[in-house]
């Protein structure tokens, strides 16, 4: 058995905007900027700090501008930022955001619950926004939601997420995420998509966004590494969810996917315990406990005297 | 990548015995009969249904012999109970019992804190047992626990993982399932450890006991799996854990290990709905949320109307 397994991976942070979004009480900005330091100082390379979408759609998230203000830019992290359309893209601009992110999926029904449009109609709004990155030398993020199954649809036929992947890519993402939005993929069916993706794509340019909705998601995880992905996304503490997917459950949770690869000696360069203190002040700033298995359990195996 | 899986597997239900021993209350016998029930209707071939231990050291488990007289033989149906000593085993032939299983671990530290032995002693305090149960044609299975990490000790060399499972082969043993205890491993170390136990026995006479403290424990499965081991110990709702290893979590969840074989297409003649209900039933008599990520799902995806 036991695939090779690439020697590094990237984590794609994503609890800021992922994980916020869906919380009903509003978290401040100060702590919002307290929580993405702690992250910073984890030492991920890639942070997904907020999302311009409407106030309303998303109060949570209203503060974007603010939060990239207080904080900015700084050398080998890449802050991202969620775009819905080209009135987000000029806030998130005027923000001072190189990274941004368009989000559709590949089932019909969640992309019209969840967005209120066909996927052609997303991709078409899209369209201008991944101009203006071009032009703006804007690095550009897709994300294919609901790619294992559909809260409304059921199955979802991996061709359809190569197709909405490759509609993404064509208009110059840098990199395509592929989600399963409601937690539903076994090993075999990553296997499968990654595999049809990859013989149009380069692997290398692809994420995989899990969520543990039932316990599966770092056997996900380990099928994708083995097809020879190289990025994941996680949210500290395993929090998020999405409102338009019920019972999606919370996001992979950072700490389990780090302490796996640090398990297996895969290279990402993030500290467990950067992590842990992250989601710890989440949690205290939330005022409840925290999906992540590792940190319930207190981090990595640390040996107490014999009883 | 993906490895060839075997087509079917078994599923070693073990939460009426290691479940519920270490609960703070104590169950009735009527409800663990229920529940009992609840499981054989699930379809399991396994069921360990209680510990023959001294009821001084767990009440919980008291009453073995009258929910071995409620819960009786029937086709198709292995019931198997834990035996400490001779007189675990007299009392276990006593109430009917035709499989029995003895625990040792691959860490000497945890050994002494649980079961208050070196595990050379332990091995001895288990050839009697394993004598009686060759001479009465009774089904042994063996325990290795601490297999992949030691709540004391750290790290366990892979090489004492084989040395006592040789023992536990050597004095008759049908089966030996070897247990991360407190859930510390990762899929590379399933693999180092399973390649080496397979260097040295059959694969089909392994068991994997995997703990999903950290969220691994499917990963972990599958590679097992992808190294030929075709069976599994599982909770019914996660219940579990161990008061001699802190931070034990939880079992592997029998629910998250069933979604997960059925979605790959591994037969194991376990009906999800029916171990849900089984779970569902516990929760209520304990009268708290149980662990299992795919009983707070709802179960496998259930496609629901547009809102």
């Amino acid at each position: 058995m036991s695939a090779v397994l690439p020697p590094r991976a990237r984590v794609v942070e994503v609890g800021p905007r992922d994980g916020l979004q869906n919380e009903a009480g509003v978290v401040s900005t100060a702590d919002k900027v307290r929580y993405l330091e702690l992250l910073a100082a984890a030492g991920f390379t890639d942070l997904e700090v907020t999302s311009f979408v409407s106030p309303k759609a998303v109060p949570q998230l209203a503060d974007a501008a603010e939060v990239c203000a207080a904080f900015p830019e700084r050398p080998g992290l890449r802050r991202i930022a969620l775009v819905p359309n080209e009135k987000g893209m000029e806030r998130a601009l005027a923000a001072g955001i190189r990274a941004v992110a368009v989000f559709t999926a590949a089932s019909e029904s969640f992309t019209r619950a969840n967005i209120r449009m066909t996927i052609a109609e997303s991709l078409a709004a899209f369209r201008p926004v991944a101009a203006r990155a071009q032009r703006e030398g804007v690095w550009l993020r897709g994300y294919v939601s609901t790619a294992f199954g559909c809260p409304y649809e059921g199955a979802v036929p991996p061709a359809r997420v190569v197709e909405v992947a490759a509609h993404l890519f064509e208009m110059g993402a840098a990199e395509v995420s592929i989600g399963d939005t409601i937690g539903v993929a076994v090993p075999s069916q990553v296997t499968e998509v990654v595999g049809l993706l990859a013989e149009r794509f380069p692997v290398g340019r692809l994420a995989m966004h899990f969520h543990d909705t039932r316990g599966t998601a770092l056997a996900n995880v380990m099928a994708a590494l083995g097809a020879g992905v190289t990025a994941f996304d996680s949210a500290a503490g395993g929090v998020g969810g999405c409102p338009y997917a019920p019972g999606a459950g919370g996001n992979l949770a950072t700490e389990d996917l780090v302490y796996l690869l640090d398990g297996l000696g895969v290279e990402c360069g993030v500290r467990l315990g950067g992590v842990l203190e992250a989601s710890r002040f989440l949690a205290g700033v939330l005022g409840r406990a925290l999906p992540s298995k590792v940190l319930a359990a207190g981090g990595a195996l640390a040996t107490r005297p014999l009883p």
